[in-house]
């Protein structure tokens, strides 16, 4: 497709000015662009309302379009985004450590940006904003392609940034956005081999197998999560009832809200109904096997479909489990890998549980919501890894960054 | 295709087993895999013969010939390579990083076995020992795809592993040889997304293109290097001529040798004749420039062809620059991102060229030839990886890992 190795030739050129860039350059540029979109708001305002009509015309449903909807508060609220990267330590140049040989080389390892990153994404004008805040702080190039409900915002917001880039006096090419949204510009995209090192696909799990079974070029699979919490047979009663409500209904449109509890059998006479009743104050569905349908009325029963479902709604699965055993395997065969908590106070069950299962995250006595980036401390996040190659869990700035030796001779040659 | 598939299923249930494996465990299970290699050799050479026989008379060339055939001293080193595993440190378990949150949540970042590796690989038999050693060592599953021409050695070999595995109590399915060596097990185990977790293709370059042009599952791309030796105006001649030589010559069939010199024109006068001279102890084939040409007779001229050659021979292009800027230029342009030398006695040159070039690993006055797990002191390679997401340059033992957080909670819930 020639828009796309058009963008990737422009991309590669900026690219190499790029990663020369000094921080304090990356860090202007992301001022400047903050400033910029604030400044811009009713511009940017005018290309939504667009996006909006369409949508509404075309009869989207309203988490779309709640998705799609920029306000002068969202738009301040993501040039804060940008704002905040300010603060943090760029990784890029950093040696990870330096080490010298036997026969005095000096081989260390040191932090270098990724190159072009390739985005596809749906609705979501912030993304655009983000995903260029991080690419630019770490010195890589982005070529995104949201979806058409969000072209017309994403287009103003994109030739903000780029003239914010050029402002800065980095290349605006830094920035790219795919003007095709049909589906041939993402196919062409998962096969820019020659022009992208990586793709990151953000967005619902369709769109995410997708590019994982399309993509040749190397790709970061994010965000899908069939998370659980297993109650042990040891846990504390009240912290039972406060993570699993937390992890179920604190934001249960997202990623790491828990979608299924399992509970010990010698616990959850006594466990099921306090929990139960708590779920119950957010009118969340309970789909639960015989022995929770006999313990909990107004639970309907489960079938096998529900273990693998990730609801992101008002739902939840309850499994009565005879061991810890159980619970592992249960979490093994349905999971997704993605956050898996244990209540107990146990002690070898709780290394047990975060030795066993594989997961991004395992969490003894946490909510499972603290799956982010922020709340781990990062600082910003590109996405959630759910595999295990690169980067796994979420990925913060370090995670957009590879690495290359640096090596310091004296004349050696190998005998 | 239902061997893979059969085969995938034993060994997801071999993973969880050996994921909890001690390192001891893992490594009594090399030691007796190592004794028994040396124990069976008479059959490995035996079950060998008939390769070779085989291929000697479908008229196999030489340098083939050579990396299928094993002798009871090739079966010593191959067994010798598992018993240096044992005195490496396991990476697995070691916990990278932990913090407390202000919340008082302890986060911390632990190692474990990426869980099934699939490798495809051609004629070497020693392949298959090699990257069962490094995979139990690291706790993950490998499933093989050796060249039809080793069906007989690897299957010996593997039947040998197999059983060393059962003798230290280790499940047997950790280490699994297909069948099917046709065309169509390659591309069906590229696309066995449920079963495997990462793929690494080692040979020549058409195969690695085909695995990473083909696989869904993720890859490891390794191998192919078209390396260069720059030398600058500011160069130690003794040191220029040693580096080019040494990179050229030491072992020119192998991916960190190089390929293309790139000489200053301020120092192409001087340097040149005892460079060349120098290459033709060995022989070496020089293809040059215009002015390269003039300056050494018995030089060809280069075709545009030449600069993107990996040779592997005893060949090298010659290229006079006129600026360290052109030359960095021409690694970015025809370089294949693995290992490239900059000869200088310049401190600015020394460091723009370490800064400037995207490699693998990026030399000053050393030979190219030092890329390598051994000589960078990791006791072990599965690979050299000239991508940039995950592994980038010489895969030893870490490399196989990837992580998961861990997180140890006292009831805490999101806000």
């Amino acid at each position: 497709m020639q828009e796309l190795t058009d963008k990737g030739k422009k991309a590669r050129i900026a690219s190499k000015q790029l990663q020369k860039a000094l921080s304090s350059e990356k860090d202007a540029a992301l001022r400047i662009a903050a400033v910029n979109l604030v400044k811009e708001t009713p511009a940017i305002l005018k290309a939504n309302e667009k996006d909006l009509e369409s949508a509404n015309s075309s009869g989207l449903k309203g988490a779309i379009i709640d998705r799609l909807t920029l306000t002068a508060e969202r738009v301040e609220g993501i040039a804060e985004g940008l704002t905040q990267l300010i603060k943090l330590e760029d990784p890029v140049g950093e040696v990870i450590s330096m080490k010298k040989r036997p026969n005095g080389l000096m081989i260390g390892q040191k932090r270098v940006p990724i190159g072009v990153i390739g985005m596809i994404y749906e609705a979501r004008p912030n993304v655009t904003v983000d995903v260029f805040g991080l690419c630019i702080k770490t010195g890589n190039v982005s070529i995104l392609r949201g979806g058409k409900e969000a072209f017309h915002s994403n287009n103003m917001l994109v030739s903000i940034l780029r003239n914010s880039l050029k402002e800065a006096g980095l290349p605006e090419d830094a920035v790219q956005l795919v003007q095709d949204t049909t589906r041939e510009s993402a196919v062409a995209l998962m096969k820019l081999n020659e022009y992208l090192d990586l793709l990151i696909p953000r967005g619902g799990a369709g769109l995410i197998r997708t590019v994982v079974m399309n993509s040749t070029v190397p790709v970061i699979e994010t965000g899908v999560g069939n998370c659980h919490v297993y109650v042990d047979e040891w846990a504390d009663p009240g912290k039972a009832v406060d993570i699993v409500f937390n992890s179920k209904t604190h934001r249960p449109g997202v990623c790491n809200a828990a979608e299924s509890l399992l509970i010990h059998s010698e616990v959850a006479a006594q466990l099921l109904p306090p929990i139960c009743d708590k779920l119950k104050t957010k009118n969340v569905e309970i789909r639960g096997d015989d022995r929770v349908i006999k313990l909990i009325k107004d639970a309907v029963p489960a079938s096998e479909k529900d273990w693998g479902e990730e609801y992101l709604d008002y739902i939840i699965s309850v499994r009565v489990v005879n061991s810890i055993d159980e619970a592992i395997e249960h979490i093994g065969k349905y999971g997704s890998m993605h956050s898996e908590c244990i209540v107990t106070e146990n002690y070898t069950n709780a290394q047990k549980f975060l030795d066993e299962v594989d997961a991004a995250a395992v969490y003894v006595n946490a909510s499972t919501r603290f799956t982010d980036g922020f709340e781990f401390g990062f600082g910003a996040e590109i996405g959630i890894s759910t595999q295990k190659l690169h980067a796994r869990g979420p990925m913060g700035l370090k995670e957009l960054t590879t690495t290359k030796y640096v090596i310091y001779g004296d004349g050696q040659i190998r005998n």
